[in-house]
C-alpha cells in the first residue's frame, strides 16, 4: 500500500515538497489505538530504540554498581549532539568501568551540533569516538560488559554475547522475532533489525506500563524512560526536537528519534506507545509527525496541545532570517 | 497522480527508505522525449535555473565589460561550497563593479563544505555573505545592475527592475508565465516561481541548442553552459555531485542542482534538456535520479554510462567507513 502524505513543506503559499509515512499507536496489551498507513511493514528502528537496548545496563545491575543515576541512564539512551556535557559524561561512565574512549567501537564524527563543531574546530581539536552521537549508548554497553564479565572486544558485532543480550531484550519487548535475515548494520556499527513498525509501538507501550513484563524488567523500563524525561538535554542536545517535545510536559512525554525518519514515543499517563516512520527518511518530517501525533493524543490538555502543534508547524527561514515557508502536518494527522 | 518510487535506500539487503519523483526530458522544439510521473505539476526550480538567471549578465554586456571568462560565468551559475577559491572569485567579481561584500543581500551562512567550515573556524573566522552558496550568482546580479545603470539596492526584491529582467528571461526561456501568485522567496532572498516541471526541461533544451532564441540569446546561453562545463568545480565544490557528473564527460553534460530535490541538466550533443524533482525534497535522491537519467540517455557511450551508473548507486557507510548500504535507482529509471 502507498502511505499517505503526512507532512507538507510550504514555500510561500505553495506546497513545495511532501512526505509520506506510517504511524502506529498501541496500548500495552497490543491493542491498536490509531494506525495510519502500513504499520505492518518492517522498518529499521535505528536509534529510536536505544531505551530498549539499555535494559541490560539496568537489569544486569551494572547501572547500580557504577552509581548511575538519571543523567547517565539518559545518556545511555541518547543520540546526543556531541556538546561538552555529553562528551564528558560518556567519558566519566567509561571511567567507572575502568575504560576510556579507546574501548569505543562506534567510530568518530564531528558533533551533530553545529555550534559544538565550530567550538571544537576553534579550539584546534578534532572529534574522537566520545563525540559520536551514540557514545553514551556505547559507554552503557561497555559498562554492562565489564560488570557482567563479558569480554568487551567486538561488542558491536552480531553474535557477540552482549549483542545477543540486546537482541533478546528487543525481541521480548517488541514481541517480534529479530532474525539474521532482518539484520543490517547501523551507523555506529551495531546490528539493527527491520521488524514491523507496530511492534515498536507495542514495545514502548510496554516500556511505559510494564504490561507483559516481569517485575524487574518493568522497573528497569520505567527507570530508563523516567531518566530520559528527567534529563532530556542529555538524550539529544541544544535545539533538538526531542528536548523541546519532552520539555513541553516534563515527565509525561518520552520521545526518541532514529535515523531515516523514525520516532518512537511513550505516554505513560495514557499507557500508549507510538512508532512512526517517514517513508523517505526525512528527520524534518518525522519531527512534524511526532509533534502532531502527540498533540492529538494529548488534546485534552489544551495548552500542551497548542505547544505541540506549534512544534508541528515549524517555520522555514531564508538566510537573512525572514520566514519564507513552513512545514505542516496534513489532515491525516489531526 | 502519485509519482513512482525512483530511488531506494538500502541498508544491508533491505529497502529502508524510498523516494518518489518526476522526470521530464524534452527537446528544444518542446517535444517530450521521456516523462516519468507528473511533469505538469508546478515546482520551484530554486538554484537549478541559475544559468538562466545569469543571461542578463551576458546579454547586457556586463560580463564582457568586466572581462569575465569561464571562471566568473561558472561562479555566477553556481551553488558553491564556500571554499576559498569560490569566496575569492566572488569578491573579485564584485570589485570589478566597484563593490564589495556589503552590497550582497543574500545573507551569510557557514560554507556548505564541511572542510571549509572547519578551516574557517580553525582560523578564528566566521562566515560572511561571500560564503553564501549563492554569492557568485548575487555578484553577477550586482555587476549587471552596475553595468546597466540600475540602482542595485534591493536587487533581490520582486518588482525591482533587475528582478524583472530575470523574470523576463525565465519566462522567455521556459515558455511558462511567472505570475505573482506562483511566487515565493528563495533561501538567498530572491523570488522563485513555481511553474510546470517540464517547462524547465524545455528551457534547458533551448539553452543548449538555442532553438527558439534570437542570435544573441542563443550565444549567451551557450556561453554560460560552456563556462559551467569548463569550470565544474566553481559551479559546486569539492566532492559535489555536480562536479563529478560534469567531469564524467567534459563539455558534454551540463547539470545544476537546486534545493528541495531539483535537478536541471542539458545534453548539447542530443539537443535535450532535463528537469526532475524528488517529491520529498531530498538531494541525495535527486543526485541518484539525475545520474541514472544521464546514464540512460548517454547509454551509447558504454564507458560513460558505466561511470554515471556508478554515481547512481552510491554506498552508505558507517562511522568507521564500512559499507552498510547503498542508494539505487528503481527500474522506472532504466
Amino acid at each position: 500500500m502507498t502511505n499517505p502524505v503526512l507532512v507538507e513543506v510550504l514555500r510561500g503559499a505553495i506546497v513545495e515538497s511532501a512526505h509520506r509515512g506510517a504511524v502506529a499507536v498501541f496500548d500495552g496489551d497490543g491493542k491498536p489505538v490509531w494506525e495510519i498507513g502500513d504499520t505492518a511493514k518492517p522498518v529499521f528502528p535505528r536509534s529510536a530504540v536505544k531505551a530498549i537496548q539499555a535494559l541490560p545496563l539496568v537489569e544486569t545491575g551494572a547501572a547500580d554498581a557504577y552509581g548511575f543515576g538519571d543523567r547517565e541512564l539518559a545518556l545511555a539512551c541518547a543520540s546526543h549532539s556531541g556538546e561538552p556535557a555529553h562528551v564528558e559524561l560518556a567519558q566519566a561512565m567509561l571511567a567507572k568501568a575502568g575504560l576510556d574512549k579507546s574501548a569505543l567501537e562506534c567510530g568518530a564524527h564531528w558533533p551533530s551540533s553545529h555550534d559544538a563543531t565550530i567550538a571544537l574546530a576553534r579550539a584546534g581539536n578534532s572529534p574522537n569516538p566520545l563525540h559520536n552521537n551514540c557514545s553514551g549508548k556505547h559507554s552503557g554497553f561497555l559498562c554492562t560488559c565489564v560488570h557482567a564479565g563479558i569480554a568487551h572486544q567486538g561488542y558491536v558485532k552480531a553474535g557477540h554475547a552482549f549483542q545477543e543480550m540486546v537482541r533478546d531484550a528487543m525481541q521480548a519487548v517488541t514481541g517480534a522475532a529479530h532474525d539474521a535475515n532482518d539484520r543490517a548494520i547501523d551507523g555506529c556499527s551495531i546490528p539493527t533489525y527491520a521488524v514491523p513498525l507496530k511492534s515498536f509501538a507495542l514495545g514502548f507501550a510496554r516500556m511505559a506500563t510494564g504490561r507483559g513484563f516481569g517485575l524487574e524488567r518493568a522497573k528497569a523500563a520505567k527507570r530508563l524512560l523516567s531518566a530520559c524525561m528527567a534529563e532530556p538535554f542529555l538524550v539529544a542536545g541544544t535545539g533538538k526536537a526531542d528536548v523541546a517535545l519532552m520539555q513541553a510536559a516534563p515527565g509525561r512525554i518520552f520521545v526518541k528519534t532514529g535515523a531515516e525518519g523514525v520516532y518512537c514515543a511513550a505516554l505513560p499517563e495514557l499507557g500508549l506507545g507510538i512508532a512512526l516512520k517517514c517513508d523517505d527518511g526525512a528527520g524534518r518530517a518525522a519531527e512534524v509527525m511526532i509533534a502532531a501525533v502527540l498533540a492529538k493524543l494529548l488534546g485534552a490538555d489544551e495548552a500542551l496541545a497548542a505547544n505541540l502543534l506549534e512544534q508541528a508547524n515549524p517555520p522555514i527561514e531564508s538566510r537573512i532570517g525572514a520566514k519564507v515557508g513552513a512545514l505542516r502536518p496534513t489532515a491525516a494527522l489531526s
